[in-house]
């Protein structure tokens, strides 16, 4: 499979590691922060601007880009990579964060989950082997496995069914990913991972019937733009939210279907901060050292500090961009929100100790009346801004990593006021 | 006073000329368009962008600029250079083309023009003397003359009070722009323009009395931003609609004035485009040879070729910006309504003419899902490539000229289908 994990330091007080992880268009530094590119862009900014700010890799929306333009004329332009003119790694998520969380949701069942479009109401269906299909024509370096996601709080028998139905979905949604990428003429290295496998750790694929929801097997894409070496890897998600029982179960079932890499899902979604660190800390230790960990829709500069500690080695959310445009400002004396009036006449940068292109050229004061005044630029220039200040503070953490430094600048950044 | 224009080159068979406007923040290499940069920000381009695109002078909009964030705001920021950043040429409007053409319009009167903002309907006075001041708080390269501009058509008497009282306003604003640049020590050259000449020549000053609209002597604004080196130059405008004699005698009076350029305004207002082509060469001719030429508000790219042709060096057009965001594209094929379904699958560059960042790095297909989603990033996109249009349209005129091939040039262009 084309993705490598390769872990170059391992903190010796805490949990965080660094290391590089080798995709089919390019190297990423882990620990490392996605920048959400929803419909096939990161709003606001050009592709050349998340280029000269360092942006690795960027997280493409499934749901939105399967309603618009559609996977099929994404696929047809070559994938997603080509159609957006973003030569560099992209993960895709499933869709299904998005099917449940907008209030589209129609029903989940065993095969999948039935939705409506929230922009014309139509009806659609998305099941683990099809989330995989339209990831595989949207043709990113990473895909990620059809879960449910549980809002909290939730009963422990929510939370059970949950873990349980996305246990079962993981292990079609690697069936069906391997029956594809075998198509194209690869080869899954290692017994874990055959098909037909009669090893007991594969047991679990065993018995997924990879059907379609109206019993028919699931068709077959047109992969022309994929081949092995460009395959998109398959990342599972562990389910369980703040209850740690769970999350073993859930973790020790996506183990033994052996993906390529591991997500922590199902936090941040309103339970309290401890609760989401030391979930994501119990559930990175049930991870296997060799693969990279992703806490899905994580969070704040200082979650990013925090989930590093805590194993971590990806993250990806909307914050930066989406605060950004609504006027509020990520620095390095906390956030700033720019429209409020003390701004009108303030001629300083908007962070003092940064070095982006934002605060080099332009004031508060500016900058106010461009986002008061609802100006293009005032969103533009509030995003370059705040995606360097996230950037460039995980650059510094592993930086920090590197150099055998982190413990102390860990504790450094959380003595701050 | 600190603009001087040279003319480098003169064709022979048309009225074009290329040369050089020397002002107080750097030479602009004429004939230029100028991008309207109405908010104090080129709607969804940043400075830094402009300045890749070879922009070399912005036009700022008073009437935005005076309702927000106010003028006494961006003269307490050093004026709008520094307030947005742009350390090159800038023109302001006087702000009365907005007045009159936004349907927010109260009373024209002998004094200036009473009018409701259209923000908050709060209402408001500009006088040929306040329109100064305002804009001197701006602290541009150039400003321009409070005028009336009359809409098309017009009846002949009509026409001839707006010239009559373009010409009183604009006498009214030279004493007030003298006065200003006086008071903070500037010398004025030559007797034409000394505001107590005995000069017949000047006398057309003598009889304004330069008092603001209930008698008073126009305040004195601060303008410790300002010196006689970055003092704003100021331009007349000719006005007159398509009326030969009309132009002719506010051409006559305005030059009696003796103004640092002179613009054509009450131009593309709704006449055709023959009439529009063969007043602003008519008024060209009644022009001083050396001094620049302002074409305003025009226009398409054809209209900047026959517009040079005709004697002009510089023009404002809102069309490549607010049509961009229009998804209307302009390009060496024509127009390209980039919404249109026939783009949805198609992977050519916008203008595989074209070299501008847009057309190396993105697909129609592309371009056209932005747009129709509603993306920041189609507006961007779109926007940069009609700027790059014009700016290139606008070199190779300039080019052609210095090469003496522009009569060549500008047969070949119209020869197209």
């Amino acid at each position: 499979m084309p993705i490598k994990f390769e872990i170059l330091v391992e903190d010796k007080v805490t949990r965080a590691r660094a290391g590089l992880l080798h995709t089919p268009h390019g190297v990423i530094e882990t620990p490392t922060f996605m920048p959400v590119g929803t419909g096939g862009t990161v709003k606001g900014m050009t592709q050349d601007e998340l280029e000269a700010l360092g942006v690795q890799i960027l997280l493409g929306n499934t749901y939105h880009l399967y309603l618009r333009p559609g996977h099929e004329l994404i696929r047809e332009a070559g994938g997603l990579h080509r159609f957006m003119s973003w030569p560099h790694p992209i993960l895709t998520d499933s869709g299904g964060f998005q099917v449940m969380s907008l209030k589209s949701l129609g029903r989940v069942t065993e095969d999948g989950v039935w939705f409506r479009s929230h922009l014309d109401g139509s009806s659609h269906f998305l099941s683990p082997e099809r989330a995989v299909e339209i990831q595989m024509a949207l043709g990113a370096d990473i895909m990620m496995c059809l879960d449910e996601c549980v809002e909290y709080p939730a009963s422990h028998e929510r939370l059970e069914r949950a873990v349980s139905l996305t246990t079962r979905w993981a292990k079609r949604a690697k069936l069906s990913h391997r029956e594809q990428f075998e198509r194209l003429g690869g080869k899954v290295p290692g017994a874990r991972c055959q098909a037909s496998g009669k090893d007991g750790a594969n047991s679990g694929l065993r018995d997924a019937s990879g059907l379609g929801p109206d019993g028919s097997l699931p068709k077959s894409p047109d992969t022309g733009h994929l081949t092995p070496d460009t395959f998109p890897a398959l990342f599972g998600i562990v389910q369980g939210g703040t209850d740690k029982e769970l999350r073993r179960q859930s973790a020790e079932a996506l183990l033994d279907l052996d993906f390529e890499g591991y997500a922590v899902g199902g936090l941040a979604v309103g339970e309290p901060k401890s609760e989401m660190y030391d979930t994501a800390q119990f559930t990175a230790e049930l991870l296997p050292r060799d693969r990279p960990r992703y806490l899905m829709g994580v969070g704040t500069p200082e979650d990013l500090l925090e989930g590093v500690a805590r194993g971590i080695d990806m993250f990806d959310c909307v914050m930066p961009t989406r605060n950004a445009r609504n006027a509020c400002a990520f620095t390095s004396e906390g956030k700033v929100i720019l429209k409020n009036a003390r701004y009108a006449r303030d001629d300083r940068p908007l962070d003092p100790s940064c070095t982006c292109a934002v605060c080099r050229r332009y004031t508060r004061r500016y900058l106010r009346h461009l986002l008061v005044t609802g100006e293009m630029l005032g969103a533009i220039l509030a995003t370059h801004h705040n995606l360097h200040f996230y950037l460039d503070t995980m650059r510094r953490i592993r930086q920090s990593l590197l150099f055998g430094e982190f413990a102390e600048f860990h504790c450094r950044v959380r003595a701050r006021p």
